[in-house]
């Protein structure tokens, strides 16, 4: 397909945070142009009038767990404790790899509504979650999630081989849970699939401070610098929620270009704390965005975590100037797509691959039209995502899915397994 | 009109959070039957068939400044005295009436999106606010803003007289800016007017630390007790922000039975601070959500707020399961109504006024469907408001206006007057 969006604001975050006005060209998957408009020796199979509204790279949702839309809103406003006990593990018990594929689907529609054209996925069958999202169109990054209970060394390197090449939108990183439920024998393992294979390696850290408590308790070391000695992080990686880092753990984070995932949603609604985004920045550590599954934040929206990336760390910091707009928006789509390798997916440019969005300036949210990075980020809404692209293909747009399935028979199926798994 | 909305589920909040299923119908201004259908003498001249989606009770935002909408991404990312030194008063200065009315018909619009039903708003001119509202048919109950530079008790009686009455959508509250920008004369006569008529007032209250201290320098006293011993709350009323309320403040309020109206948006975008809501609700104060204005949130959205509230609170208190969704919802309900004098519009009753919305389930965010409640507070967003109907009249319904106007004129409007308060 070849499509031409006439009539757009252009905000192309290549660099520069300037809005162009112009024309966005896409031929099969990727952009071909960019730019004031200009004669083309080829017809265009589609031509949309964007009606003076704002045309930018999709969002990059860097941590979900897609498959968890069965808990959304059955376990709130617990302990975390319990919730974790009570609640999450009982049910997962007994989630068939079938129930992931059909979870996971409900998620990718959600994240089509919040302008999301990828999303970095862990959880227990990568491969479930794989299937529903190439079924549908949608890019997603597969990480390891692999403690003492579940996945194995084995497994990763299996995947890390099958699932980099299994489909166009699909693509696998080396992973663990998390430090706190993951032997020293299996993290070595990690490390040394990360050596032979020089690839980077992400985990939950440090979302907690009990965790890293328990972590120096273990090992004399916070889990940042305990698994960088395992040599986890070699070849870069990054870190999910990073919540209580230390001056020393930030350290580390620099020196190896490690990414910061954060989850202020999550974070926040299980009181695990405010990371210090403002001092990461201050560093120099690259910080990506994400809204952690939909069992813990429950919305998988990305409006409302800019909002909160900023939000929080001007209460943390006592400061209102504290991590300006700008800033966000560049970790919500540019470093998000860095943070989960996927450069091809970062700016509006000539030969991109076409993951963009169309965001509706014509809504009294947007208006008037003082800055609009500074609207996107403080008054956006997922109300305002006019269209979704993913690939070069139209996968919302004015609030229709064109995913090749009816979401009500995706929301059919989420509900019967819901009812099933809370028996 | 007579309107029959039909399949319905119904979150009537009128003492119950049960979720029914059934008709909501509608007579000119007021509800006039909820439950599971029956038969009806008269014809309707709509039914809408709701299509198994949620019909509840619209949210009331309880402390806003509709026409500042101008400022909106115009001063972000800035520290509070230089925001309101620097961008806020040379620009407010040089506003006309109406410019104020113009600018307010953005926040209305804004409003409606986010099944807003009614607001609390304090500005310059409310005459020019109230014209705005009733003009598209919007509930607004506007409140005195006067301090030392800006009306005067004479004006709150004149309006207090004239604004109650002027239209069926209007009313008007006694009120001043806050104790830090107006003298004790000024709020002796304030306190005479409630007195006089018997009337609850309302003013900002201890949004920052600051105030707090400089009002302890002023008089040995907290703005709480200050303002309490002059006799102000006698008939009741309540406080915006009340992010720095002491343990005596809090008793006052409880005593008094004064409205505490939280603005977590603001607060934390201004990093004021987080106010104490769980130990508030642990007391019995009443709170109300508001949004505040446009230059300081800056989005008019009850989701982000209701989000916030809880989940700011969790934050502070480290308990993740404090202040529960349910408890937010009807704060941002029924006590919303309640704090702004409205008790006839806090609950889907028979002989209620009509404000009411209907919330669209078929959406990935609300599904699987767990927990309403839960859902609307967790993962709610304003694409979810399929319609809102204020005083029995439609004035937003798929994404439509219906309030007399065109939207691009209003909008138009904004930009002109935006960019020559700028100049």
């Amino acid at each position: 397909m070849k499509i031409r969006f006439y009539n757009c604001r252009i905000l192309a975050m290549d660099g520069s945070a300037e809005i162009g006005e112009g024309e966005v060209w896409v031929d099969g998957r990727c952009i071909s142009y960019v730019g004031k408009g200009k004669g083309s020796a080829q017809a265009f199979d589609r031509e949309v009038d964007v009606q003076g509204n704002l045309i930018m790279p999709g969002f990059k949702n860097a941590h979900t767990h897609s498959s968890m839309t069965f808990l959304r809103s059955y376990a709130d406003d617990l302990p975390l404790q319990q919730w974790l006990e009570d609640k999450v593990f009982p049910l997962e018990a007994k989630l068939t790899g079938e129930d992931m594929y059909q979870l996971a689907k409900v998620a990718v529609l959600e994240y089509l509504t919040s302008g999301i054209t990828c999303n970095f996925d862990m959880y227990l069958d990568p491969c479930q979650v794989a299937r529903a999202s190439a079924d549908l169109g949608f890019r997603t990054v597969l990480v390891g999630a692999m403690n003492d209970h579940s996945q194995s060394p084995d497994d990763l390197e299996r995947w890390y081989r099958e699932l980099n090449g299994y489909h166009p939108l699909i693509s696998f990183r080396l992973g663990f849970h998390a430090e706190y439920t993951t032997g020293r024998e299996r993290l070595e393992a990690v490390a040394g699939l990360a050596e032979k294979y020089k690839a980077p390696v992400y985990c939950h850290n440090s979302e907690t401070k009990a965790e890293v408590e328990q972590c120096i308790g273990r090992y004399g070391k916070t889990p940042t610098a305990f698994l960088d000695e395992l040599g986890m992080f070699r070849y870069g990686g990054g870190g999910y929620h990073c919540v209580h880092l230390s001056q020393e753990d930030m350290e580390i984070f620099r020196e190896r270009g490690l990414y910061v995932v954060t989850n202020p949603g999550s974070n926040a609604k299980l009181a695990s704390g405010i990371a210090p985004i403002a001092q990461m920045l201050g560093m120099g550590i690259p910080i990506a965005l994400g809204t952690d599954g939909p069992a813990s934040n429950n919305c998988l929206d990305m409006f409302r975590e800019m909002f909160l990336t900023t939000a929080l760390a001007k209460l943390r910091e006592q400061d209102a100037a504290a991590v300006d707009a700008q800033e966000v928006l560049r970790m919500a789509v540019c470093q998000g797509a860095h943070a989960m390798g996927l450069p091809e997916c970062d700016c509006l440019r000539e030969g991109k691959l076409a993951d963009l969005i169309i965001v509706d300036l014509h809504q009294p949210n947007m208006q008037p039209i003082n800055h609009i990075p500074k609207n996107l980020v403080y008054s956006g809404s997922k109300q305002n995502i006019r269209m979704t692209m993913v690939d070069g293909r139209i996968c919302y747009e004015d609030g229709r899915f064109f995913v090749g399935e009816d979401p009500e028979e995706i929301y059919a199926h989420a509900n019967e397994i819901a009812r099933r798994l809370q028996k």
